[in-house]
């Protein structure tokens, strides 16, 4: 997508340089666009880990680039398999609730494994990790197609007045490789002139709303707001969204979300005032094993300090500030999940399906026989 | 309640003059503990919209103590009844949500004008608004009592278990003279040796949950752990929340509340999980009026820079950081509206009811005919 006129994706490898990997270091927007280099499977686990890249799409996308790395280094180890499992194991357990993550790992694996030496496997890593990325790109322009049918039909309905959409946290461009899940639709309609404003869940702790996704539609002169999280739910009683799409870190093939904590919240509230409750996915986030993701999915507990101070621009500076009582705790569930029911449908590269095991499976009929 | 071992209201007349009123500025708190001054009806006016003062209680008596202050001003002025007037005005109109503002204000206007001389009036006036603060304490006290009930209930349930309560905002003893609404209950089981614990919802975008309610419950001593607004509905899918009690800053006769934003996302939530969920209140925050709070409560809209910028601590010092991009929008409403219908009780001065017409109506019979 396009920044101050420039053409970015989130990821990419540095030209001229095969074996360096470039991202947009996403600690430091909206106040700095700074870009990174990634030599080492260990500056990829740590970018993971540390959030300076984050999201479902974007996570597989590293991940796939992270064992291609780790193949090249893989090649002066003293076992070129045992460095490539080693390197598989630690960027799987940088996050415990993405399921791009195991996804793109384990698709790497089971490529890199039909080389016939070394050197061969490097270069299938290297293919598979491209491929990744450019079909995680191909899915989210796909998903803006089929998403931007509902905001069609809403224009219909609506008679050409704005069209208001929430959505929370970031599942734009900036969480996958290009066009984002959640955002896609909304950059198609944009494309296509229709009359769109997006209310920006701010998304505490780590503000990714406020940050990321506020800073993507500035970039492309979408009309939008920031509300803190507590709004979305005064803003459906007063009948001012029309629709809300999120995204979703990890979604069971029986419809249960588990996305950015909050979600569930406003998926409650859209529920109780008949809005339209979305969710916008590549096929790569589908759990095909979990049934209950309530019980189920891992939810990721991150540092309290997280919560406690909050970053910011302060004379032209980023800053730390402390927001509670030094002696408070702080705790800092990252995700939660929301059931199936509250949601209205999933927008996938494929189509638009109900959130549940039927609806899935008829749209994936290829994972029918994945689980007992 | 105890700021470091020494006993404190949120206001008072200052020791040996008369003429001055003193509260905590709450807007520093928790990283700075600084006593105000007023003298003049503009500073009263200017500490109410600034928020130097907040939460339904308090604001009242500020109101009172604000209308005591212009009746000083009044003798020097040339009407005594304009001066009068213009200032209760200029009181109500500081906050559009707050009900119990008109209701200190109009309690001192009905009582002023009983003074034979102006001199009289004033003491009238010293005196109500004593009153009005003394009550406010004493009825806060009694919701402790009754809401202590509640939470002994729960313990029986729980065998003793430890017991965890969710709090939105703060209607703690900073929003009220002493004790509070929501946490007076909370402090009355702490006094008995309950084992309780309280999850802290940070309340964006003024943080009062993260800075105030935490800073009360440290200065007492009492478990809790602060949480984002986006974390409360994870929390019960998980058994992790017993009880909810929040405040209000409007309730109409028919149950509906108007409380900070985002309470109800939090109720929504809890009649999702089976989790009871008590509004508390003195009968002072009533509206009599307002038939659907919904649709005919005015709910606030403030600066957008409160969302944009948030304070804390930073080497030493209390700054403000910008969040968003400079020039994304955002949109600031202060409170929303819970129906009565997701509300399992209120806990008033007078006992616990439902949060329906007939119920309210049973334990404040008086105002059975003020409406028509």
């Amino acid at each position: 997508m396009k920044v101050k006129e420039e053409y970015y994706c989130t990821i990419w490898v540095k030209q001229g340089d095969k074996k360096t990997i470039q991202i947009i270091d996403q600690r430091s927007l909206p106040h700095e666009f700074i870009i990174e280099d990634f030599n080492t499977v260990d500056q990829v686990v740590a970018a993971i880990k540390d959030m300076h890249v984050r999201g479902a799409g974007l996570i597989g996308a590293t991940a796939g680039y992270g064992m291609y790395i780790a193949a090249i280094e893989a090649l002066s180890s003293n076992s070129f398999d045992d460095h490539l499992y080693l390197a598989a194991k630690k960027l799987i357990a940088t996050r415990p609730t993405a399921v791009n993550l195991t996804w793109a790992v384990e698709r790497q694996l089971s490529a890199i494994q039909k080389g016939n030496n070394n050197q061969e496997k490097v270069d299938i890593a290297y293919q598979t990790a491209t491929e990744i990325a450019d079909e995680d790109a191909e899915n989210c322009r796909k998903i803006g197609e089929f998403g931007l049918g509902l905001i069609e039909e809403i224009q219909l309905k609506k008679k050409g007045e704005r069209i208001n959409i929430l959505t929370h946290c970031n599942a734009g461009w900036l969480a996958f490789v290009d066009y984002g899940t959640a955002t896609s639709p909304i950059y198609a309609a944009f494309d296509k002139g229709i009359d769109i404003h997006v209310w920006v869940d701010e998304t505490r702790p780590r503000n990714q709303g406020a940050r990321l996704t506020a800073w993507e539609l500035c970039e492309y002169g979408i009309p939008h707001t920031v509300i803190s999280d507590n709004v979305g739910g005064h803003l459906m009683q007063h009948g001012l969204v029309d629709l809300v799409i999120t995204g979703t870190d990890r979604t069971t093939y029986t419809g249960d979300v588990a996305n950015k904590i909050g979600t569930y919240l406003k998926a409650l509230s859209a529920k109780d005032n008949n809005v339209p409750f979305y969710v916008a996915l590549p096929s790569s986030t589908f759990d095909w094993e979990t049934r209950d993701g309530c019980a189920d999915i891992p939810i990721e507990q991150r540092d309290e300090n997280e919560v406690k101070y909050i970053q910011g621009l302060c004379d032209g500076e980023i800053k730390k500030v402390l927001l509670t009582p030094q002696e408070s705790p702080a705790a800092n569930y990252a995700f939660d999940v929301t059931p199936g029911r509250l949601i209205t449908g999933l927008i996938t590269e494929r189509g638009i399906c109900e959130a549940n095991e039927n609806s899935i499976l008829q749209l994936f009929p290829e994972h029918k026989f994945n689980f007992g």
